[in-house]
């Protein structure tokens, strides 16, 4: 009998913190990718190149939650475990990593003067930022769920 | 009879750890204080502040690590080991945005032109960065160290 954590891997609250992840990255993506020349700065380029591999990731685990929460539950094998706790930690630090990086220079962009920013892409940088420190938030709650359950198995 | 586990608290590798986080926390944070007027940008200051904080977090360990090590092993007590992780951890990821923000800042500021930062101030930025990627790497490695420690209590 297996114990069950709520929040780890194959549970319906798992299934919650990655659909949030997919929501919150993908909406980061898009902020910053539509209609705006985000390659200009390196800081908007590095969060792009990390949502676009955060969204894939939380896609492809909500799609095993919801296989093992509405179909059959999956068998939890320690190895399967411990590469979804690396990876979601590794994506954490690089969201964090990410969101500060983009909220700094969009700080700074609006300080120095509008002729950088005019204010609607302004407003859409700092949107970007923060869908990306919700997007931390949640895959950092994941990997402490994970990391909960790994003693145990 | 207690483990030793190599990098925990009140070990020799640990008091290492320790110095290393002083070192380059209290060397980011003169590159940045020395002269300069940091208080124009928020990322600066915010840089500032945290690695205001990391400094004295540090060299207190580092005297806790110092008194166990070379006078008398001191009794591990659960509860402040926990406190001690609580607190590495949340200054990691703290001095991890800190870093980022600063990095990404002053990228930002070279790229604009020599107006905003003459090149001597900016490769004291960088280098102000850098140690406070270094900071964040030691404290992480105390917070891993010391949580795989604390199981066995």
């Amino acid at each position: 009998m297996m114990e069950q954590v709520p929040g780890a891997l194959g549970t319906s609250a798992s299934l919650a913190l990655r659909l949030g992840q997919t929501i919150f990255s993908s909406a980061s993506l898009l902020f910053m990718c539509l209609d705006v020349e985000f390659y200009s700065y390196t800081s908007f380029s590095y969060l792009v190149t990390i949502m676009g591999l955060v969204t894939p990731w939380s896609v492809s685990l909500a799609l095993v939650d919801a296989y093992s929460v509405f179909i059959k539950g999956l068998p939890r094998q320690p190895k399967i475990l411990l590469i979804v706790i690396v990876g979601d930690w590794a994506l954490s630090f690089l969201s964090l990593a990410a969101a500060c990086s983009t909220a700094s220079v969009t700080s700074l962009l609006v300080n120095v003067g509008t002729s950088f920013c005019p204010s609607k892409l302004c407003s859409r940088y700092q949107l970007s930022a923060a869908m990306a420190f919700l997007s931390w938030f949640l895959s950092l709650a994941s990997t402490l769920f994970n990391l909960w359950l790994l003693p145990s198995l």
